[in-house]
């Protein structure tokens, strides 16, 4: 079984590598774009491609009707999200299957599922996932908070469930500063949000960003290619991933898999699909959310298993069953991605939108780059500011890290400022090198500093 | 043990493929340069660089005492001659050795022995490597000849030992032909190339051109990395090469590759280098010729095997063992190379130099491009008109296939003619696709006729 026709609902380097997969199975692709997008590569190397509005989101990749449209028009038998955008919108899947054109990802069910934070740890309690110990959901009262830090310990975090974005949260070391630092919240949360809701959860330090790549047909099958470390973050924007995990035990990675299964299982997915875990520098791991999606960063798994995540990910939406079995997949090698963003990072990485005037990406042994740049391109500024994925293999880390510090040093991008010197300089970093870094690495190490 | 500072003897993809490994070694690079050649990017990146003279090769990349003027001024500890100008040149292999500087290849004696091709022969025969059934050097008379037309069988193929390009052979299909060919010959020979002297050999159809890479440490240890399948020439020059050999035994694999090791430790070999050999539809298999030196289909190999031929060789080279034994090469999926040259195939593949105007090599997965071209490069009409190595790797062959076609479809050169038009045509051609195709493919067929 096999499709036709895609429709790519997306833009940038993921449209592009969705349309080379295609290429490569021999699949016809419909690109979208918006009116600043009319240049976009992805435009250029589609079978067809349609304008579906102006440059706002909401108005062309964004807009449901007009996409549908365009597929009803094309007659395609499925559309590919990539992420962002539409990837994760349950409505979305659930106009298609209406339309009876395949949505590739999982059903609207599992999106939902998997979108609603608190019925998504409940999901994965259930399942036997680990989750971060707290309160089930809303805070009941304040013996239950009691009962709670005798029962999970101290530090704990407490959380107002209508903030967000480190807003309403205050930590506790006591019981005592506990009952205060509660009172304290809900009056905050209920001035600030007009909802008193509090929920508590452990506080853990030291912790990094491992996440776990699974697969699922519609026939029950499961598979998970490993782990990715992810911990290298600014402001909750991964930067830097590498496949496998530095730090990782074999036991925690079986363990970690295995749950990533059950998850997977727990909510009939199929598709492919990230757990994201934090990992404690005692082994523990915690379920944080489920990506009901690709991934950014899914081609660091690519390069260690020799899976095709998305050539996968489009056979088992046409009904195949999975290519590989569990014990097919082996983790061979390391691989690192550096997201190179048009941005200053000498600048507090502010975005620097405008002409690429000279373009050459690295090349030879072990480099891969997906991107949607070319020379002459001019970057939109209304979407985001990723222009290439630079993707190295190595034997072991060591190489991986010399031969990204190769490419990188090699990847000629003039007209705009790129993050190349602040990834050549993370690079460089003791704390990176030694991989035992957390998500907290940026925040408390200025890797620019030129005195380290 | 390794280098502080190495001398690319070399321009082109293949300077450029040497400085990558150096610099992912930590190893320094000084590039030479002819004047045509001062924009080339070989010289932009390496740490230093220096022009050895004007465009004839004979006074550049040729020019001994340049190229060890700039050794000894520059204090390199080794130079890598690549392919092609000083790679098998035995004096020059000899002079470094004279001047205390590594020469990455083997002994001026290895190079010498496999360089003259009589001598070759000899040393394959006693090491049991199979050769070419015919007569041990020029044939002494009519007596010998019809004694080993008896022994070898008909047809076989007479050859003037001054010959060459295909001038001064015949084939004669029975006792009697061969008598009379052999006069006419002889005649022939003396008439045109003052010199009579012929010799024999069996007459061989439907050969495949299968070689062997392999790699030896001065520590007597040597390993092959399996075989490529070439057959796909033009007039001698290889356009495609893919590992593994499509319709190879695995038998003949295995006796192949120890064929190759006992050929290698011989004489004594270090470095890298490639046994080939003429693969026959019986599974025969005939010594051709040893190239001692690194080839330009090399990726191939790297691509199924994860060894990176160029920095195992630098490791050789500096007295380290080999850093792989026989039972660790495995060979994973499939590899595919095209030569992209600067050339246009509708015109009997006229060499097209000119100013490359724009330029975007294919990426994504599977996709590795090893160039020295960039977008606004000159090519100069002086070299060779290979501007890109477009390799692929793919799970198995039938998705390499598709991998290349893609990645051709996608590799925009403008301003000059490419061989990627034929290339694409090759891909389609059912012979191709079935893989059992012989080194007359492209003679006996005309793969750019539309009709097909």
């Amino acid at each position: 079984m096999t499709f036709q026709k895609i429709l790519v609902a997306n833009r940038g380097e993921i449209a592009v590598r969705i349309i080379r997969a295609c290429r490569e199975m021999g699949i016809a692709t419909v690109a979208v774009y918006s009116e600043p997008d009319r240049d976009a590569l992805h435009v250029r190397l589609a079978d067809e491609a349609y304008c579906i509005g102006p440059k706002a989101s909401k108005d062309s990749y964004l807009n449901f009707t007009n996409i549908m449209s365009v597929a009803t028009l094309t007659g395609v038998d499925a559309i590919h999200p990539g992420y962002g955008f539409l990837a994760e919108n349950a409505d979305f899947a659930e106009i298609c299957e209406s339309c009876n054109i395949t949505f590739i990802g999982p059903s609207p069910e599992a999106i939902s599922r998997m979108g609603d934070k608190s019925e998504a740890k409940l999901t994965m309690k259930q399942a036997d996932v680990p989750v971060i110990p707290g309160s089930d959901g809303l805070l009941a009262d304040m013996d239950e908070a009691v009962r709670l830090g005798r029962e999970i310990g101290y530090p704990i975090v407490i959380k107002a469930t209508a903030g967000g974005g480190g807003k309403g949260i205050r930590i506790a070391d006591n019981e005592e500063m506990l009952i205060r630092q509660i009172t304290a919240a809900q009056q905050e949360a209920e001035s600030n949000f007009g909802n008193a809701g509090v929920y508590l959860e452990k506080y853990l330090t030291g912790m990094k960003h491992v996440e776990i790549q699974i697969i699922a047909d519609k026939h029950g099958n499961v598979v998970h290619l490993g782990e990715r470390d992810c911990s290298v973050q600014r402001r909750r924007q991964k930067l830097v991933e590498e496949a496998p995990c530095p730090v990782i035990t074999e036991e925690t990675r079986v363990l970690m898999g295995e749950a990533a299964v059950r998850a997977a299982k727990a909510v009939q997915y199929s598709g492919a699909g990230t757990l994201e875990f934090l990992l404690g520098p005692d082994g523990q791991f915690y379920f944080m959310e489920m990506n009901t999606r690709i991934q950014v960063e899914h081609p660091v798994t690519e390069m260690v298993t020799n899976v095709d995540i998305i050539k996968e990910m489009i056979s088992v939406a046409a009904g195949n069953p999975l290519s590989i079995r569990q014990s097919d997949v082996q983790i061979n090698g390391w691989s690192i991605e550096c997201r190179i963003n048009a941005e200053d990072p000498a600048r507090n990485f502010m975005p620097s939108a405008g002409q690429i005037q000279f373009y050459l990406p690295p090349g030879g042994l072990g480099v891969r780059v997906d991107s949607a740049a070319y020379p002459g391109y001019t970057i939109p500024p209304h979407y985001d500011s990723m222009i290439a994925k630079l993707i190295v293999w190595g034997a072991t880390r060591e190489e991986a890290i010399q031969r990204m510090k190769r490419a990188l040093n090699e990847f000629a991008v003039e007209g705009v400022h790129t993050t190349i010197p602040f990834h050549l300089r993370l690079l460089e970093h003791p704390l990176f090198l030694d991989g035992n870094f957390d998500i907290k690495f940026l925040e408390e190490h200025d890797v620019l500093d030129p005195k380290i």
